[in-house]
């Protein structure tokens, strides 16, 4: 079966799907995107998505490229046409292709580029086992609330826990505190129970599952605090854990190579997960 | 006449050249980039802008996609295809195309583009006036000297200064010191004749004009001083100006709306702009 990508209006084979050499998604990272899950065929959060993807294309003053209905229509053709039931659609816009120039170009029209992926959402191995994650300086640019793709950072953050055998990695700022995961938020649980998770501001990305998770905690009766925590509180805590779209919520067992608490998924973190699972199945909007 | 560029191998036209949408460059920012500019044939300070390439290219532990002397070969002829004597070639290299994931893919093949674009190296009514540079805060990453396409903060800053109508954005760090321009080190002449500008470091990118402009200076037995400065002392400064590929040396005669001294093109600026493109005449590889 042939796969297909949206490419500025048109479904085209995946192989030969193309933009521009001046694309300024290209040559400048002059763009936004988003990342949706699709669970047993409905879009997971979508609204909020949605909603961020707005957020974004307003900072950064630019124009949606087709109107938000129109974006959600082609979401579910991709997916029908690709034939994804449990997977992601990734979802970039662009300020279009113009002849190089770091300034806005005054008549491109943004590029929107869709594709999608099926994926295990449920990887029982890695959920028994929770992740391993290390931890680094934050070196990141200081709007880290837009989701753009301008994420060489968090390239080069995800590939060094890769090379330290761990999943993630949590971003450190000059105080010690924690900011988040490169693709992903952090959390951990203090000793009386609390969840524990940053604040948003504009030095992380207030994270669509984030969102849920606190919604759902809130409904669970949970306790919550919405605050910055160093690594030295992360090592101590009862539990830890990451949120984002394709890995819902991820216990954390391992931080720079020590276990946290006995070194096994916490209770708590199973519990948001099946929650979160639970919503995701009922409350997505249908493909 | 037909405009090409070249793209992975092939010469193409330039309007239908483009990249594959899982090319990390465009979704990633994973690439670096370089801009040589072409005088009268003379491809100017090619041996600094290839050297820096390719520490850009080790910092992010990339390879080159084709050996430093086919990009060479590359470079002229694309050159000599589109007929340009005086403009600019542009060449970015990224990460290659892989299915998305921020870590490093394990086959991917660099990815290699080339283009050119005719220009006015010598646009007279700009130097006669000099330039306006507003200043912004520096909220760029931390490995400002990898010459990398993750250039959103500078588009921004551009932005900025072209809807203050000016030409340039200086960005100012924490402590109130110039750290450089969005796509141009920033200069400034003291009351006693001395050149100021940033010491290199992970908090500039190390321009080429910058290096040869420090040569230069140094064979014209001008002193200078490689040391921060305030937007203050910018201010008071005798002169100012700016280096890059492309505006060669190009006096500020404006900050933030205050003339600098009588808001008239210095002469040590002018001296040195002369300088320069007395180099890029003689000493530049020719095409």
């Amino acid at each position: 079966m042939p796969r297909y990508a949206y490419v500025n209006g048109q479904y085209l084979r995946h192989e030969v799907a193309a933009v521009h050499i001046e694309d300024r998604g290209f040559q400048f990272a002059d763009g936004v995107y988003e990342v949706v899950t699709v669970q047993n065929g409905r879009l997971v959060d979508e609204d909020g998505h949605i909603a961020r993807l707005g957020r974004s294309l307003d900072e950064l003053q630019m124009g949606w490229p087709v109107s938000e209905r129109v974006l959600r229509l082609i979401m579910r053709q991709l997916l029908r046409r690709n034939r994804v039931r449990d997977g992601i659609v990734y979802l970039q816009i662009t300020r279009g292709t113009a002849p190089r120039d770091f300034r806005f170009p005054e008549n491109a029209t943004p590029s929107l580029v869709l594709t999608t992926r099926r994926m295990n959402l449920d990887p029982k191995a890695r959920i028994d086992q929770g992740v391993a994650v290390i931890t680094i300086p934050d070196i990141r640019w200081k709007r880290r609330d837009i989701k753009s793709v301008s994420l060489l950072p968090q390239v080069l953050g995800k590939q060094q826990a890769a090379a330290a055998g761990a999943f993630e990695a949590w971003q450190v700022d000059e105080e010690g505190q924690v900011t988040e995961g490169c693709s992903s938020n952090a959390w951990i649980v203090t000793a009386d129970g609390k969840l524990v998770t940053r604040k948003p501001s504009n030095l992380i990305l207030n994270g669509i599952t984030r969102q849920s998770v606190l919604r759902l905690a809130e409904d669970d009766g949970l306790t919550f605090e919405e605050r910055s925590f160093s690594v030295e509180e992360a090592m101590g805590a009862t539990e830890a854990f990451i949120t984002s779209a394709t890995t819902y919520v991820m216990p954390v067992t391992r931080i720079d190579g020590q276990p946290v608490a006995d070194g096994r998924p916490g209770a708590l973190s199973r519990k948001l997960r099946d929650s979160y699972v639970g919503y995701a199945e009922t409350t997505g909007a249908r493909d």
